[in-house]
């Protein structure tokens, strides 16, 4: 089978001049090197993660389209603030894209590269948004016979990251864990895994809805953060559960020391000696999102074994090793459409991803809500 | 040699309608048990630590004096919002005072307590500010011949703290570190043990005569943080340096932030691949003080390799082991008068240590301003 000369790849580029430019750029296609394969990008999901690269501090909201077909480009302004932030990035086109699956349609030499072709495989391969993509074949996940590409678009970033929230609870010491927009299709797949595991989970959610789509799922802990109660409910269910790990898809206001509180509130149930130091349990809320991009606030009113900080997969990977994380993989394989199923609203093409209207869509990262890309329906 | 029935110990205790009251109580004499000692206390440092159990959120610099001799008694004011955080000590007489050094007057039948007998010693017992005080023998640190119990008050809290930043820095694979309040005695041993083991340290102070005691003690790096171009100041020392670890006493407001901030920059310097996630090294701030009580405040502008979080000796040491406390408590008995010298500008009497007057110079933790407490001083 013969592949095309060059193919498009969607690009995202900072201008000096205060823009935020979306484009598809023709690429030659390359020759695999011995490692390598080349996948034909049939499904890849739009993520929250995503959005950060595609948009940066860029007001996607705020976005026009120009063109049409391969020609069609998107433009959203940036806010001088913004542009001091995302300085580093000003010129460089960036490739979009974290995650996707297709068929491997070229190979290098290698056993293991040839091992792979004609084979449906997922990667998180970076710049999936295109038509083509070439990545080392270490880099692919086969599917399991009858599994599409459709279904493994999604098989690293959601399923990834809530399996090494349970594995960094495990790693720390810690026994429970709390999550926020708890309702997301990470937030499910988090609750099956728990579920799975027998690990207790607290689901703080912002609404009556995203409440009772976990219900119904048989989520056990289920805290509303728009409640009068808050406070008392999650100080309750931290205390019910032991959890002294948090994962917060927010990231910013006062959520993280809001739930700092209530795991120190939950220890001082305990009885025990009063120590103006507060409990001597180490308490963390990871921040892994950036939902709230206002400042996060901590009033630091729990005592001085605490700790915040970012956390994002790759890194967690990294500290993880090798073994870790093909453990992880091989169970994503395994359970992909019932642990690990996503579920789509939208199927567009690559230029329906560049109209103003839909962006505005997907930016909304509204609950229940998910967008696939599919690269090869038509331009 | 025979020891009074009984003695004076100072106690903090928060009344239920809300008064902060400190007072001596008499106490009966203890029989040490057999691995027990019992010092009489000689010299016992006001470290900003101790202020947090003798005061914690009372309104200090409001407080009053009644009483002389053993019944002198000092109430200080605590907010309705002070008495919610507080709850939890309420009617609970505390023991205050950290550490303190004296002469070992009594010891159990064994044999480590036994051979501390007559000896001049150093201890982290808690509940020093008082005549005498019965801790176990291997609590305690005995002095190098020669050293006072004056020279040894001081042994544990801040030459551990100073020495266990370093400790820490190693042991998370940091390379360098940055202090905050710099110009403190705190800070000043950190200088000294910095410059001893080759490690570059950066120096951040508020005001220029704290930069110029820094400067005279042969410190390279001294920030300003009341400067026009702090920020611009601390990257270019964070950059010289490589420190990816920070040690903050004041805890509250954007100083935190802006380390990190700092510290993001200066990794941005060097060339690479731009990443929306920001540099891959690990950026941490520790809060081991909290000098400023407004909330810390963190704009989450350096990616997501970034950590903040509450600091404790004890923790600490507790995660560190016993062979580093004791490998650094020689190091400390060795230089106590060299690298970890404290110098006092007030010595007091435990009645004058609750003199409202004096209490308001010892709560305003002047830089250069450190007060010792000599319980045998005439009441």
């Amino acid at each position: 089978m013969s592949l095309p000369a060059t193919y498009l790849q969607m690009l995202s580029t900072l201008t000096e001049d205060g823009e935020l430019r979306m484009e598809l750029v023709e690429q030659k296609m390359p020759t695999p090197k011995p490692g390598q394969v080349i996948i034909k990008v049939e499904a890849t999901p739009v993520n929250p993660s995503d959005l950060g690269v595609m948009f940066g501090m860029a007001d996607a909201a705020a976005s026009t389209t120009a063109g049409s077909g391969a020609a069609t480009k998107l433009s959203a302004p940036v806010s001088s603030q913004g542009m001091r932030v995302m300085t580093a990035r000003i010129g460089q086109p960036l490739p979009v894209g974290n995650e996707g699956a297709g068929t491997v349609v070229a190979a290098g030499d290698d056993k293991e590269a040839q091992a792979l072709m004609g084979k449906t495989v997922a990667a998180m391969g970076g710049g999936m948004y295109g038509q083509y993509r070439c990545v080392d074949a270490i880099m692919c996940m086969p599917l399991l016979d009858g599994n599409t590409a459709k279904d493994g678009a999604s098989s690293f970033v959601n399923p990834l990251t809530a399996l090494c929230m349970v594995e960094n609870m495990r790693m720390d010491g810690h026994t429970a864990l709390v999550h926020t927009a708890a309702a997301s299709n990470l937030g499910q797949m988090l609750n099956r895994i728990c579920q799975a595991d027998g690990v207790e989970l607290v689901n703080i959610v912002r609404k009556k809805e995203q409440a009772d789509i976990l219900s119904a799922m048989g989520a056990k802990y289920i805290v509303d953060s728009s409640s009068d109660t808050f406070l008392a409910d999650l100080t309750d269910a931290v205390h019910a559960t032991g959890a002294t790990l948090a994962f917060d898809a927010t990231g910013g206001g006062t959520l993280a020391s809001t739930i700092l509180s209530a795991m120190e509130g939950a220890a001082a149930r305990t009885p025990g000696a009063y120590s103006i130091y507060g409990s001597v349990a180490h308490k963390q809320v990871f921040l892994y999102g950036g939902l709230d991009t206002s400042p996060t606030t901590l009033t630091r009113g729990y005592g001085m074994a605490w700790g915040v900080g970012g956390w994002l997969l790759p890194n967690f990977l990294a500290k993880a090793g090798l073994e870790v994380a093909g453990r992880l993989r091989t169970r994503v394989a395994n359970e992909l459409k019932t642990t690990f199923a996503s579920n789509y609203t939208d199927e567009i093409s690559l230029t329906e991803a560049l109209q103003a209207d839909v962006v505005r869509k997907y930016q909304a990262k509204t609950t229940g809500e998910k967008f696939l890309i599919c690269p090869q329906k038509d331009i």
